[in-house]
């Protein structure tokens, strides 16, 4: 019989709200296939990670950039193995001092217990353009872009 | 008893990977509450829409600023009247030619067997960079935006 994932998945998730990144990673497989959507170029902490050390200094990356004080997780839904969280983050940004709020999408996989896979979907754009902490240009060399 | 929403959540994607937009919005609730997370001023089909006319309003934007040449459902998940879906699209950009692809995540609500919220996540910098074809500037304004 399936395991069921929902007490795990929520405790997870109860983790991660309460900031407790012992707790979350102890739920995390040690070779979790974990990746992030985004662009790695700009903050590393985006891209593809294998293994949970390298998803620790993921969370440590995202530690130096941004003091996260709110962490609300709006949906969860658990089927099978799999379960999806919808969760908003605010923080402020510590080289501006600016506070800021982001969407992400978390689509993750269990297997007795932990977490082995991985998928973030987060609203890039918003986190990119509240961090520099201006709009980011795109007038002048895309006018199609900017629509009525 | 729940209704049981799986075949119409499968049946709303089907639509979708078809780019059938008559049927996929056969499955929407006339009032609608509808959010693309996302920045508005750049994209007009980002933000809050209520109502199906909207949201068809919404499709047409998109299908004059791209043609989507593949729309992957990557997962889909159902518990009880929720749906969470991870799509990768593939596009092209009308205004360059060029090819973009980009991640979202659909999370709905079911009732009735039409879909009565919606709350999707966009992977957003890359679509804007894509859209734009050149990456967005940040580095002389935010320096510590670059990390290695």
């Amino acid at each position: 019989m399936a395991e069921n994932i929902r007490p795990i998945a929520e405790a997870f998730y109860q983790a991660s709200a309460d900031r407790d990144i012992k707790r979350a990673l102890s739920m995390i497989d040690d070779n979790v296939d974990w990746l992030v959507q985004g662009p790695v170029d700009v903050f590393s902490f985006f891209g593809q990670r294998r293994g949970k050390a390298a998803v620790l200094e993921g969370y440590r990356e995202i530690a130096r950039r941004l003091e996260i004080t709110s962490y609300q997780v709006e949906l969860l839904l658990v089927d099978g193995d799999r379960a999806a969280a919808l969760i908003r983050l605010f923080a402020i940004v510590r080289a501006t001092g600016k506070v800021m709020s982001v969407r992400t999408s978390q689509f993750s996989r269990f297997c007795e217990g932990k977490i082995v896979e991985m998928r973030a979907v987060v609203d890039t754009f918003d986190l990119v353009e509240q961090t520099v902490g201006r709009p980011l240009e795109l007038a002048v060399d895309a006018p199609e872009l900017i629509v009525a």
